[in-house]
């Protein structure tokens, strides 16, 4: 599997790559701020799974590969912005100081607004021989990022700290913060491929549920997992007293039920039949992964 | 003209209103955020530029409306971001205190993030009989606002800071930081209306010409102006060293540099005949304004 994502993540960082060059301009430090937090290692995941839903509905990876590098500048936009002084204040991510460590807190916010903008630019400039297919596909991508999607559970996220929230605000927060953008990637991965009704239904069903099962394992891996593998210290979720699966129902419900969310999205990719081959397998490698 | 504009204003204040209305859910604060910018009184010039535009090239307003809000929320985005400790650190904008003394600097970077991505939410989920066009509209209102545009300014003006430039480098920085949506206002507003390649360019040598014009003036006012109809102190740009048309070419030039561009924006519109009417005369309006 590692070879096999490998692959892909190879694919996607060269496409973004020329999405986004560097430019011998006056405004030139801009564009490697966002570099620089875009080529920082991610591992694609929101891209990988929109191409794998789009080749699982029969689809043309050409057509999606816009909206797969849009979806990961928007993931990098929320990283960049949520590090910040005023927000987390996190000096270090994967091991590399922050935007605004490396760059100034004035670039860093620019930077992050420029990668949601770039987005944006890339899916409404990409060739299209479907117009409101594409649109559809913009949409889905702005309404997940947006106040009723991940911008949503930031701010909910920042309401609710330091105060104790029940597992069903916890679910809503983690539903909109980190489960909006995956599902949306699966979502504009069957759309533009011109998945039936009933297809983007049974991806959507797969998506959220293993959106739940991702961010249960991060919460474990935050009490399990080794500082060495995460490139971050252990526990600190228990030390900033961060409202997480583990704190309101323990390590060993927080197994169950990640155990329990990721069957469900499996069994709602059965009428994909053998197709959904590599998201059943990427589904188990999540839920079976250290970092 | 005055009541001309604000029966405009109040228009457009209706449909933003629609678009953004309070939420009673548990991230009601970014809502209140946003609303609370976006309505402090913006004179809501781009917006009634892109509907003016499409009204002088035939066009129909509805088609227009969720590109002149999107519009709105760009600007205002940008200026919250703008005000935040770590660019320009103002406390006032019209009178009132800004975003981040109001909600806290949190709520305020992620009510820019809302705003900026509310604009892309609204124009692809906007009605049209015309995908094509509006997927191309969308494109320019994504490119005027990243970073060959206004993002682009925004960086060159935060780098020049205490520098000395000279005046082709000044013209850059407002080509970008303010030229660049006031031009895809009006090139949009074309656009939507299906106008010929020679109208939009028309359009698009207007706008250009407008946009500096609208600067040189800006610029001036902060010398000539009055306080109290400005709303802010005079002298603030001198006073923060800041580059500037007076600062460069001095007062009179500056003024004759502001009569030159505005003429030749208005040139520029002759081929619509008296359908440019409003236009040329707003065009008057803002080189005469006095705040």
């Amino acid at each position: 599997m590692k070879t096999e994502l490998n692959e892909r993540i190879e694919r996607i960082d060269k496409a973004l790559d020329a999405y986004l060059p560097e430019r011998d301009n006056p405004q030139t430090i801009i564009y490697t701020a966002m570099r620089y937090s875009l080529f920082a290692g991610g591992k694609r995941l929101r891209p990988i799974l929109m191409l794998e839903t789009a080749k699982m509905c029969g689809g043309d990876e050409k057509a999606v590969i816009p909206f797969a590098c849009a979806m990961e500048m928007i993931h990098t936009y929320s990283l960049i912005h949520d590090d910040l002084p005023a927000m987390d204040n996190d000096n270090l991510r994967r091991g590399m100081p922050t935007s605004h460590i490396k760059f100034g807190e004035a670039t860093a916010i620019l930077a992050g607004d420029a990668l949601l903008n770039k987005a944006f630019e890339i899916v409404s400039e990409a060739e299209t021989d479907n117009a409101e297919l594409a649109l559809k596909a913009v949409s889905e991508l702005a309404k997940s990022s947006g106040t009723e999607g991940m911008i949503g559970g930031q701010v909910i996220d920042m309401e609710s700290e330091g105060k104790d929230i029940s597992l069903d605000e916890l679910r809503y927060l983690h539903l909109l913060k980190t489960g909006a953008i995956i599902r949306s990637s699966c979502r504009i991965g069957a759309i533009l491929s011109g998945a039936s009704e009933a297809e983007i239904s049974a991806v959507d069903g797969f998506a959220a549920n293993l959106g739940v099962a991702f961010q249960i394992q991060d919460d474990i891996l935050d009490v399990e997992g080794s500082e060495e593998e995460l490139g971050k210290p252990i526990g600190s979720d228990a030390e900033q007293d961060k409202n997480t699966y583990v704190k309101l129902v323990g390590l060993e419900r927080s197994k169950e039920l990640a155990a329990e969310y990721s069957a469900k999205a499996k069994a709602a990719l059965e009428i994909f039949g053998e197709r959904a081959d590599f998201l059943l397998r990427l589904t188990d490698y999540l839920i079976d992964r250290k970092s």
